[in-house]
């Protein structure tokens, strides 16, 4: 089935403790495409200015990834953004946001992606993921991410959104800051309360955790010693979560254990280099080995 | 098959944001007794002053504690420690420390405890654990925590005592400092490759990470939403890890993951009250319980 993004695309510039790199694809729309084109066909919504590389397009095209949605804005720059990654890989610094053409982006969609059941709104303004639900009223699967911005700045129109959505996605700090509540399992429950049938909370290296109204579980991240570059793997998880339900067709509880678990791995291998430089060495096949080490890590 | 613990036995007194208690039950041994009670006899060594209710070590005796090795100490205090946890209730400041009887304690092995196969020394002065070790040249699994204190202070001491256990259990902060390294994976084998045959890296509320070298994995805590006071989960972790283990007489791979299943199991019970309070109300058939449902979360 196929599995309808919108996001952003981007020119990234990452700092590590021992690398950097300028004007490398990012984007949350990019990741998780990338990620989700392991199992499925994808239709990205994004915009960029006259200065994206085409050869990035035709990449991503080369995954079946549908681009008919991404505008090109002439006279106009795509969004960029610098960060700084600390001695632990974890924390970050954004050093520079330049929002360029995500500055007034309506996402308008294609006709033929308005059909699309199964949709990601990645991070962005809630009032804009909520124009996007409004022109895809079919939806089955909403899932959506969102950020401190917007809890703090936007908290109404985000709680509606949430009231809208399927399943949301976000990350530990920011489900600490929505709720109020520093103990995890209680913020996520308290999360899922304000609508979403279920929440998934991102812990970057420790892994995710999963909440509905009857089930509670963690799944640990993939042990991996090569951390070159974290960004974008909250979205490649989305993507890989998504991605896997999407071929699935399916949402039940089983599914979506296994699609968390598909989105931990497709993450794991992200982190491995920058940019998109290890997923574009690896197969489905790649992944399917890393699951079973990753079964059986967890079974005794 | 019996256990012997040397450790600190302690009146702790504990502030987190919502409660206080003074002078109740703590100390390494303590914890790691109890915890390892659930599954095997248990000796312990560890000094107190003539201020120690001696109603602690009838407990402890009830529960097949042998405490033959507690030595009291006539006009002495007992070892004490007070502490607040932050909002958050991981991070936490000690307030104060008296050594008191701690202060020149070595300790002295009953001559029956010196058959004891399984050992655990529990977090001290790695020169103080080395003698012990030298009172129990049959000893067949010894297991060693430590902490930062002799990361920085006692360096030499402590690759010393590496060298001669069989595994060391220390948390995140600690293997990172141990080998300046910010990678936890890494981190986890180089400790490793410092003589223990494996290690583990306790991660908090984020479980605990398993090193050999042949394998590397990682087990996410057990999710609860009642954290009421975390001292003690680390011994309690190592306490029930290692019962496990002298219960099945084994250390062999699977046996270990087992074995650090229930030590995480056996900490999420501790955190959920003061002191020994919660693991004084369940039985091994509520651990029995937790692990199904643990088992079941992480099966997919």
């Amino acid at each position: 089935m196929p599995l309808l993004v919108v996001g952003s695309v981007a020119l990234d510039s990452v700092e590590t403790p021992s690398q950097r790199r300028d004007n490398i694809l990012g984007g949350s729309a990019v990741y998780f495409s990338y990620a989700a084109s392991f199992f499925t066909s994808v239709r990205l919504v994004g915009v960029v200015g006259d200065d994206w590389p085409p050869a990035h397009t035709e990449m991503l095209r080369a995954r079946n990834i549908d681009t008919a949605g991404l505008q090109v804005i002439a006279g106009a720059k795509t969004f960029r953004w610098r960060g700084k990654y600390l001695e632990n890989m974890n924390d970050r610094e954004t050093l520079d946001v330049q929002l360029n053409v995500m500055h007034d982006f309506t996402p308008v969609l294609p006709e033929s992606f308005k059909r699309c059941r199964y949709l990601f709104l990645a991070n962005g303004c809630p009032s804009v993921q909520m124009k996007v639900l409004d022109q895809m009223p079919g939806a089955e699967l909403v899932m959506a991410d969102t950020m401190d911005l917007w809890i703090n700045n936007d908290r109404q129109q985000l709680l509606e959104l949430l009231r809208r959505v399927d399943g949301l996605v976000l990350n530990d700090s920011e489900a600490k800051l929505l709720t109020g509540d520093e103990n995890l399992v209680r913020a996520g429950h308290r999360v899922q309360e304000l609508g979403p049938r279920f929440v998934i909370i991102k812990k970057g290296e420790h892994g995710a955790m999963f909440f509905s109204k009857h089930e509670t579980y963690v799944l640990p991240a993939y042990p991996t010693k090569q951390v070159v570059d974290p960004t974008g793997a909250g979205d490649s998880f989305a993507g890989g979560m998504m991605g896997y339900l999407a071929e699935q067709a399916s949402f039940d509880p089983k599914t979506l254990k296994e699609a968390m678990a598909y989105g931990i791995l497709v993450a794991s291998f992200t982190v491995e280099d920058f940019s998109l430089d290890r997923l574009q060495q690896i197969s489905r096949e790649d992944l399917r080995h890393r699951m079973g080490e990753y079964q059986r890590m967890l079974a005794f």
